[in-house]
This record gives structure tokens, C-alpha cells and sequence, in this order.
């Protein structure tokens, strides 16, 4: 499917941006923690589509917050993510061999060297948004760090994972599994979007609407990665797919059949959009990642 | 070895604090990440010295610090610290059996639980020192939160570990095992003696003869949990003695030998106790934690 110039334009930019970024984060020391460092790097720098750090930067956009900054809370969010991905696919979770088109990073190194990789990746977040250079003011640095810390935890991301490792025995139904997803993944997704907000300093109640945008395309991104497990090949999307099933899990794609899941995804991109609709052509990118997050092969 | 009566009923005191906040905060909640919180109460609640949370709260206490909102910065670090014994605990990482007298995480629960209750405590440490109920001034909050995740990242505890694992192929000297541990221990134990210094607003250039109490007190402590290796029981101590040995590592007893290293040790509590010589009766509790690093048993 043929994605928006502006879209690729902008993801393609993104892309450079976190590497460059991750680049200068990441600089191997010249001591024996530099394999952990390399590791780091090898998780961290050149792949994956980059949607949250993308989502980070067009929601600061809007809120007119500057570029240099919002990349830097995207790269917090990115190590987030990045160590959740190699947390989730050790051995004793999800025993993933591939992911993003190469070797998980306990095959490329080992497994104490992942494990400690995450948990390096966990703690840079923090020290990312911490810093100064991230926002002048300590009480938009505080509350990036209390939203990031809360999103990732186990009342977010890290309870999702939970949930989602005894679902198969669990045996959920469709509120189970949106409940499970809101966690795993939408928590995270979630945060991108309110970073833009805290950044750009929208007071509080004036976020409902954001928020809806926030919820209702984290869980179409969601239902279409259950539809691409069932349909997508592992050369486009970089991992295992038919993976859930395998597992007996329930999926969207399991609990309403393919069609019904693929009308549902697209219904939330509808409502998400209209979650924007008192903004202008500068919510326009924020509109296609919408789009691109049922409409993607990947 | 007798415990002097301050230390022993302040060590007290924190232990119940502590576990009480801990209660509060890991209330488990009644859905599918039920089992997720039992591991993290099993392996916060309940057990260990907690030497450092007792630093956070003597160091804070010496700076007039509220206690109650010293405790939550302890609690944070206590997260910090249990987090990084669970994943040390893998069978990836140590493969150890037995820690603070009970099953290690990852027998008692399994290892995927035992990774998310970990990664869940480290999250938490966060969004418990983001709180505004830890501190009302945003600056004292993104301060603790700079300094605790350098302390915990790869720059810290992480790296420090990382030094660990390749510590029997490296055949390290002594700065080398020095510089480890300074990583590996060091660094979270001088963060609790510098959240002190944060939480009563200690000026920057006022925390240099303090900081050189934390590194000689972080020293001793790892030189005496070396002799201890050697020479304590594991009825003692709660988990396996004799490790580092069986796994031919480098370690301050094997490179100094037994009566070298417990000089050093106590050479390293006189100093410590020296840089406290501008305080009175007030600094009492951290002179007497000083010297329990070098006489315990456990």
C-alpha cells in the first residue's frame, strides 16, 4: 500500500534523527561494559518503523514544541520500547529468534547480556528526560517522567506483558483482550501523544480529545498486528508471524474473524481522526499515522 | 558481633517502615497481574537489611528532610536494589538458588514473572520519586530521578554488572575489581547518601566531604560481602557463600588476602568517619552504619 509522501517524508526523518541521536547516547565506553553498549546499539539503532518516536514528534508539532527536544523524549520512549521488545522475546517469554529482519539480541550476544541490556535501556529513558536539555522547566521534565514511569509499569506495559503471557491459559474474551492490549501496548502509545501535550504545556483538561485519539489508534495499530500475524510474511514484518495462534492465544483476528476485526480497526482510525477535526492541516501528519496503522504490510 | 542500640532500633524502625509503604504501594490488584505483584511484594516485602534505605533516611535526616517523604526516596532506591538481586538471580545471570533465606524469584515464581517483577520495581522507583507527595519542589524530584537512573543505568549498577559477568574471563587487578564495584554497589550506595543532600538542598559544592563518606562506606561494605563470601554461613547471610571462589573470580580477598582486606575495610570506615567531623550527634546514626559495614555478620 502506497503510504502519504508526507508520511514517508516525515518517518524517514524521524528514523535518522533517533539514529543520530541513539548514536551519541550510546557511545561505547573503552571498558569492559562496551559489549554491553554494543548490545545496546545492536537493539537500539537502525530498525523498526520508529511509530512511537514518530507519534512523539507530531504530537509535540502541534503543541509547537521545539524539534531538538521532542526527539529527545522520542528516544526516551524508544528505549522503552526497545528493551521491552528484548525482555519479551527472551527464552523464558516469548523465545523470539527474529525481530526487525535480524537475530534477537540474547542469539546475537547472550541472555544476561540482553537481560542487562533492557534494563540499561530502562534507566536511560529516565535519564534522558531527566536532563535539562529535554525542557528547561523541572515540572515538564517531572511529569514526562511520572507518565513514562506509570505507561511502563506494571499498572501500563509491564502488567500488559503479564497479562498477555497467561492468556492463553486465561482464555479471553473481547473486553479481555482489549484490556490486555490497552496495557501491553496502548499505555506506551499513549504516553507519545501526552508527551506532546506536556511539552507544548496543554493544560490538562484540555486533553480528553487528544486522549481519544491516542486510545483509538493504539488499539487499531494493535488489531491490525494481530491481522498481519495472521496474514503479513516475516520478510515484510522482520519477526515470526502465525506466532499467536501457534501459542492458542486470542486475538482480535481470533475473537471476531478477520473481516470483522479489519472493519473494527478501520472504524477506530475513523473515530480517531475525528478526535482532531478542530485542527488544521497541522494535525495532518498525526491523520496519516492514523491511516498508516491499519494500512501498513509491516 | 553487637549491634550498637541507635543502629539496631533505627534498622528497626526502617524495616517496618519500610515494608509498610511497600504494602501500600504493591497492593495487588484483582485482575490476571495479580501474580505479577506477588512476586514483587515477595521479593520487596519482608526481608533484607535494608542498608540503604537506612542511608537515605539517616542522610535526609541530617539535612532536616521530612521523614516521611525521606521514605519514599527510600523505597525507590529499595526498588532499585531488589530489582537488580532478582535479575542478578537469573539463571542467565547467577543462577542463584537461595537469597534473603528464601527461594530466589525465579524458583519461587518462574522466570518470566521474576524479569516483568523486576522491570515493574524499576519502573516504580520512578514514578514513586516523580510523586509530588516525595518532594513539593519539582527541581528536588527531577534531581532524584537524574541521579538514581545514572546510578541504576549502564553508567552505574547495570554497567557494574556487566563488569561482573565477564570478571572471571577478564582476571581483573585490583582497581579493576575496584572500579567494578564501585559500579556495580558504589553507585546506588552514594545516590543515597546524595539524595540526603538533595532533599535538605544541600548546595552542590557542600556534598564533596559527604560523597567521600559514600564511596568509603560503598568500599567497606563490598570488602566485608567479600570476607563474608568466604568466611560467613549461608543460615547467616541468606544465600549461597563461597561463589565467587567456585567461579574464579577476582574478588578483594583474593587479591589482598583475608587480613589485607579487613585492614583496608576498617581503614576505609575511619576515613569515611573522618569526613563526617563537621557534624555532631547528628551524624551519630551514619557513623554507626559505617562501622556496621565492616562488623556484621550478615
Amino acid at each position: 500500500m502506497a503510504e502519504a509522501p508526507l508520511l514517508q517524508r516525515e518517518m524517514d526523518r524521524v528514523r535518522a534523527e533517533i539514529d543520530a541521536l541513539f548514536e551519541e547516547l550510546l557511545a561505547p565506553p573503552a571498558d569492559p561494559r562496551a559489549r554491553l553498549y554494543e548490545a545496546m546499539r545492536y537493539a537500539a539503532i537502525g530498525g523498526g518503523k520508529r511509530l512511537r518516536p514518530l507519534l512523539v514528534v507530531a504530537a509535540c508539532a502541534l503543541f509547537h514544541a521545539d524539534r531538538s527536544r521532542a526527539l529527545r523524549v522520542a528516544a526516551a520512549v524508544e528505549c522503552i520500547h526497545v528493551y521491552s521488545l528484548i525482555h519479551d522475546d527472551l527464552p523464558s517469554m516469548d523465545d523470539d529468534e527474529l525481530r526487525r529482519g535480524k537475530p534477537t539480541v540474547h542469539r546475537a550476544f547472550d541472555e544476561a547480556c540482553a537481560i542487562l541490556a533492557g534494563d540499561s535501556l530502562h534507566a536511560l529513558a529516565f535519564e534522558i528526560l531527566a536532563d535539562e536539555a529535554t525542557h528547561e522547566d523541572p515540572f515538564v521534565r517531572i511529569e514526562l517522567v511520572a507518565e513514562l514511569a506509570r505507561a511502563a509499569g506494571p499498572a501500563g506495559m509491564a502488567g500488559g506483558q503479564m497479562m498477555d503471557l497467561n492468556a492463553a491459559a486465561a482464555g479471553l474474551d473481547l473486553p479481555g483482550v482489549t484490556r490486555l492490549q490497552q496495557l501491553k501496548t496502548g499505555a506506551l502509545i499513549a504516553f507519545c501523544l501526552e508527551a506532546g501535550a506536556i511539552m507544548g504545556r496543554l493544560p490538562v483538561e484540555g486533553r480528553t480529545r487528544f486522549r481519544g485519539y491516542a486510545r483509538d489508534v493504539g488499539l487499531a495499530f494493535q488489531i491490525a498486528d494481530d491481522l498481519l500475524d495472521e496474514e503479513g510474511s516475516e520478510a515484510r514484518t522482520g519477526k515470526r508471524v502465525g506466532k499467536d495462534r501457534d501459542r492458542g492465544k486470542e486475538t482480535f483476528v481470533s475473537l471476531l474473524g478477520r473481516d470483522r476485526a479489519r472493519q473494527q480497526a478501520e472504524l477506530l482510525v475513523r473515530q480517531a481522526i475525528e478526535y482532531l477535526d478542530r485542527y488544521g492541516a497541522e494535525a495532518d501528519l498525526l491523520r496519516e499515522i492514523a491511516r498508516f496503522a491499519v494500512e501498513r504490510d509491516h
